[in-house]
């Protein structure tokens, strides 16, 4: 039961909003896109804040919910756009996402709070970033009702833990990669988060990339596209950073948590879907089709014998003789290209090829970075920082479809994904228990 | 015992060539770098043939290979610079080679013969390239006292028997790669070289390339040079022409044999050589370090299931936790490039790797085009064919020195090579007897 403005909605089939008539039928979504041009601008000339009351959100994200598996008793409400994020630490990959959210319009996007373990540094990051609220532990935001979801930018070790409090707490949640530290820990957060019916994302951003969007429309399109059908995928991420935290076992360190992980992201993407019935490879209609083989081998840090896994190479076999060559190393900085090589033709991701400004496809050069100017003013601490705002958009969209997983990266993927870093960790000496 | 016109040759301690007086303590080519510069200007300003009888060239090789292993009984005489080539097929490689051949100075490599199947194909590849002596077999060629050595450039499945013949007639031959079709045939030729005590080398120009030894240098320069400690290789080689006789079966066709052995030997070129006495990775005073595990899978031809190996994808791990990635395939066309990566830098071998016009050594290019205009004019069926001249270039130093081995490519490494290949193709499904 749902009551607005003191009245009990039980069943809308229309209604109002900013003087635009709506129906239940159509998502807001699709009012923007097909239907009510009108709204939209109506959208872009109010202050949320002005018209609507901050709770009404999750009224109205019910709504969608129901459309997405309509029952005959929908409750309809108007949908405000604007998300409202909780940042679990003040940390740089958080300034970098906290950047790029501020780089999107204030009625889609805005940053409530801040926490940190250390409430000084959420005061600091707070300023800095212009956000209303900061709080020195994380069980705050967690406790924060009027935040919508939960982007959580913690080290690695800190994952499982402050997810699985934001969850329980029935807060949607985005997780930078990777979700948790092993394969149990992921499961136990999937499992949570669907059995609390939350939102959860392992924050892959490359996945939400426009060139990746590219990519998965030129794969699905087979003979047809400037690929022809696509046989390999090579990927190699390498960096020379000893004194960072990659290197530390405390931290989380490990080369394929920290960047083997695009790697097997881009495989699993271009060769470990099947399409179900002719769709492209988007997530939605597609099924997750395991690698069939894994080789692998590598080594752990020599400075310490129970180390982290510093170099891996990985061969992934996939159904109809298709390979992905995988290659992470903290030794070198290796090209840190990826190539998708199909039998018509090529697409070369051009270095970083999780997060590319350009990139090749055949001989010709495809260009990715935000046309919007604003997009490259902030100052970010992680190259090409400014593509997150592709994460926070699809987020949002997400969560205004009701939806509780990303149909980019769903939830089985991220499972796979921590199962094959395990069995590649494993080949490279680490012991997981 | 030698004669020479007549007289009978025990020792000399010193003798006169072209009007230079040379010793028999240094071979022919340090007299021409670093004693007697004369001779050189001489040898340039000469015709062979008007100063020496043709026989007289394998009197100088012996008196060489004495020098290799000197004994108290050494007989030296002049040395004749002029090697005479003969050519066993007609073919395309053929083409290139003798192309590149005559690029070169006739005072250096002459191309005597040309033997075929068919002797009219002979007369026209001789006529095509001004060659004295055409051929209607490979038994004529071995037969030729007056010829030096034997390039073999037919296809795969004849190289055992055109070799194993030529090597029993006491020739010297180079012949292209793969050397034979399994570990098996290589085995038989190797021996039977060693046997015979000629000169045997498997034809992978790349060893050659000038681009080649800079890299050499570079990776045995270790911290001091460009690169650092190299601990990676990854190399691609795919091309996707289905008509061409790298498909078929009864023609010697497979990925790995045509294509994919250039994988291999610069895995091993770069990652498995340990100087033995802080040389440089030339082969002569370093030693053959086979992968300690090899990783690899593949898959054949669909068209026929008892094809060839049509794509594989290979984890070579070398001591000290090195490793090389390598692909093949015939059904797309890969990037045809490598990277050789190290803790302080990288080189990238442009397209095509084997045989490359430049590389990148960290951000600066290198060009590898042969500076002589002669060298460019000739007409090519394979990429960058004039790189040849470097392979013949080598060769004949090999036979001016009396080597029955090139220390660029030494007879066990091609063992290894031939190994790695069958543990690769079976990989893939081959049945190889």
């Amino acid at each position: 039961m749902v009551t607005v403005k003191g009245g009990e909605v039980r069943e809308l089939l229309h209604y109002t909003y900013l003087g635009v008539t709506l129906t239940t039928k159509l998502s807001f979504t699709e009012h923007l896109e097909r239907k009510e041009r009108q709204a939209f601008i109506a959208v872009i000339h109010s202050i949320w804040s002005e018209y609507l009351q901050r709770t009404i959100l999750k009224t109205a994200l019910k709504i969608f919910e129901m459309r997405v598996a309509p029952t005959s008793t929908s409750t309809a409400f108007l949908m405000p756009e604007t998300i409202r994020w909780g940042i679990a630490s003040a940390g740089k990959i958080s300034n970098d996402f906290v950047t790029a959210l501020k780089t999107l319009p204030k009625s889609e996007h805005v940053v409530l709070a801040v926490g940190a373990r250390n409430l000084n540094d959420a005061k600091e990051f707070a300023t800095k970033h212009g956000i209303e609220r900061a709080y020195g532990s994380y069980d705050d935001i967690y406790a924060d009702s009027e935040i919508d979801i939960i982007y959580v930018g913690t080290i690695n070790t800190a994952h499982f833990s402050v997810v699985m409090k934001a969850l329980e707490q029935k807060k949607n949640v985005v997780v930078e990669k990777p979700m948790a530290m092993d394969l149990k820990e992921t499961e136990l957060l999937i499992a949570c988060a669907r059995n609390n019916k939350v939102f959860l994302m392992e924050g892959i951003w490359s996945r939400c990339h426009p060139a990746y969007e590219y990519i998965r429309s030129a794969v699905s399109a087979g003979e047809d596209g400037p690929l022809g059908e696509v046989v390999r995928v090579d990927a190699c991420y390498g960096s020379n950073s000893r004194r960072d935290r990659v290197w530390k076992k405390e931290l989380g360190g490990s080369g394929v948590l920290d960047i083997g992980i695009y790697n097997i992201q881009l495989a699993l993407m271009v060769l470990g879907r099947s399409a179900s019935s002719g769709s492209s490879p988007n997530g939605d209609r597609s099924t997750l089709v395991p690698p069939t083989q894994v080789l692998s081998t590598g080594c752990l840090t020599s400075e310490d014998e129970n180390g982290v896994d510093m170099a891996t190479s990985t061969i992934l076999t996939f159904p109809g003789n298709k390979y992905a060559s995988l290659t992470t190393d903290l030794r070198a900085r290796l090209s840190n290209e990826a190539v998708i090589v199909g039998t018509k033709g090529c697409i070369r991701l051009h270095k970083p090829f999780h997060s590319p400004n350009q990139i090749t496809v055949n001989d010709e050069v495809k260009d990715f970075i935000p046309q919007d100017p604003l997009a490259l003013q902030g100052s970010y601490n992680f190259t090409n920082g400014y593509f997150f705002r592709y994460e926070a958009q699809h987020v949002r969209q997400c969560l205004l479809n009701g939806l509780k997983e990303s149909p980019l990266l769903p939830l089985d993927e991220t499972l796979l994904i921590a199962k094959l870093m395990e069995d590649i960790r494993r080949a490279a000496g680490m012991k997981i228990d």
